[in-house]
């Protein structure tokens, strides 16, 4: 099931060309108050299911063209993102900062992003320091769907809720990667999630960006350091992960600038293709 | 007014040594999805305000020694953090890490904690790895009160709801400082929300931290680097702060490894004093 949310904040599913409009089946939803419906919707989906599937043949529909797809989810608890996580990516990076050599998620662990940096297909990224370099970087994300703590990776696939293309928009500097990542706009998530039962294999993923016309990464999730469940078996180390929970998988080699006026443009085997556009602040 | 959540969730105002129940006048309240309303009543306090003013004499009230407080800000949508924040601060962090020169908010910006990090007074805090070395970090926090983005320090304590002891628990070691910082129960606030018409001045306040009966921390916030509304300014930048949202001002010298059994206690003049229990993973 590909589930998204548009126009104000309503929650649809598509079917074909078109967006089915479940709205009436989210518990607590309104539109005042984003925040709240959809984490909970998350939590609460494997119940709702059955009603969902039975309620689709007469559910109103719009056509997708029509709809204005936001972020899938709105404030999640939180969004975790691996840092180097792909081997061509690290040598690639040794470049960016003259000759040194980034850690790895083995060294590092995971880290944050903001809430408040996510937005959704067709969204403006908005570049806050001109002068300074902003990379993109795309990127598998898993949203998380039961709460999970201390979880081995043999069982880790089973808290997946769903998968959604992401890119991890970053300003290279020295400051904390929390701050230079952490920007409003900059994590891109979307065009929708799909669910965990459509991509019972998340590690065998071909992943692409382009800038403008220009592919500028190529890769597969096959070549992730920390495959998926072991993401999910680290970041819920003495971590509480909630239904909502956002992971990003890191990113693969290519990244580059983005400037104002670029379209940016991520694409996931089996989960879609996501972009926005880069505009100066 | 010293607002506090305690029991089940509920609401209230110290007066006093009582507390007085205020729970009907927030708005959504509900113990099953705590992660909404204290965000939203924050959100909403000054115009809730008078009406809690004039319920307060009738209030139900209970002892406060009766009340199991609680974290008094739920699921925010994010917690921000300063790293090295006071000199003397800088220069002891100099020796733990072998000589290196850490650098300060100036050069690193702020950093992220996660919401499921956050723990109320009385609570225990567990060390996930006794093996390594796990710090306490004793701190003023601030609470946002308004929607903040590209404030000026001139207005900036304009936008701050209140104030609140925290600790910033950290595991040393080389991984991205919020994996270190973020484990379940890293990140004690309370006692209690005082609402910053009670604190004019953050910018001179005593902070101490036990640990047991020995004093480790003493010290001011006029030692801080980057003063409150300098950090808000920071914190805010290109980066939209929520209601509800709260940033901890980072720690002065005197930190140190803290052992199961362990009682640490801090004080933050103004404020109140939040104590916490250390126990093994």
């Amino acid at each position: 099931m590909r589930i998204v949310m548009y126009n104000d904040y309503r929650v649809g599913v598509i079917q074909g060309e078109n967006v089915c409009d479940i709205t009436t089946l989210v518990p607590g939803w309104s539109p005042e108050w984003p925040q709240n419906f959809m984490v909970r919707f998350i939590a609460q989906f494997e119940a709702i299911r059955p009603r969902i599937e039975a309620y689709l043949p007469d559910a109103p529909t719009l056509p997708l063209a029509k709809a204005k797809l936001l972020a899938p989810v709105q404030y999640p608890t939180k969004i975790l993102a691996a840092p180097v996580n792909y081997r061509a990516h690290q040598q690639e990076m040794g470049q960016v900062y003259k000759g040194q050599t980034l850690n790895t998620i083995a060294e590092y662990g995971v880290f944050l992003k903001p809430p408040s940096s996510l937005v959704g297909p067709g969204a403006e990224v908005v570049i806050p320091f001109p002068d300074r370099r902003t990379d993109h970087e795309g990127e598998l994300a898993l949203v998380i769907g039961r709460t999970a703590k201390n979880v081995k990776r043999e069982e880790a696939l089973q808290y997946v809720f769903g998968y959604m293309c992401a890119m991890d928009m970053t300003v290279r500097g020295g400051e904390d990667r929390t701050w230079r990542k952490g920007f409003d706009t900059f994590t891109p998530i979307g065009p929708w999630i799909v669910t965990a039962d459509e991509i019972p294999d998340p590690d065998h993923l071909d992943l692409k960006l382009w800038v403008n016309e220009e592919l500028r990464q190529n890769s597969n999730t096959s070549y992730l350091i920390y495959d998926v469940a072991r993401i999910i078996e680290l970041a819920s180390t003495h971590q509480t992960l909630y239904p909502g929970d956002i992971i990003s998988t890191g990113t693969p080699e290519g990244v580059g600038p983005i400037r104002p006026g670029d379209r940016v443009r991520c694409y996931v085997e089996k989960v879609g293709e996501l972009e926005v556009r880069v505009v100066s602040s």
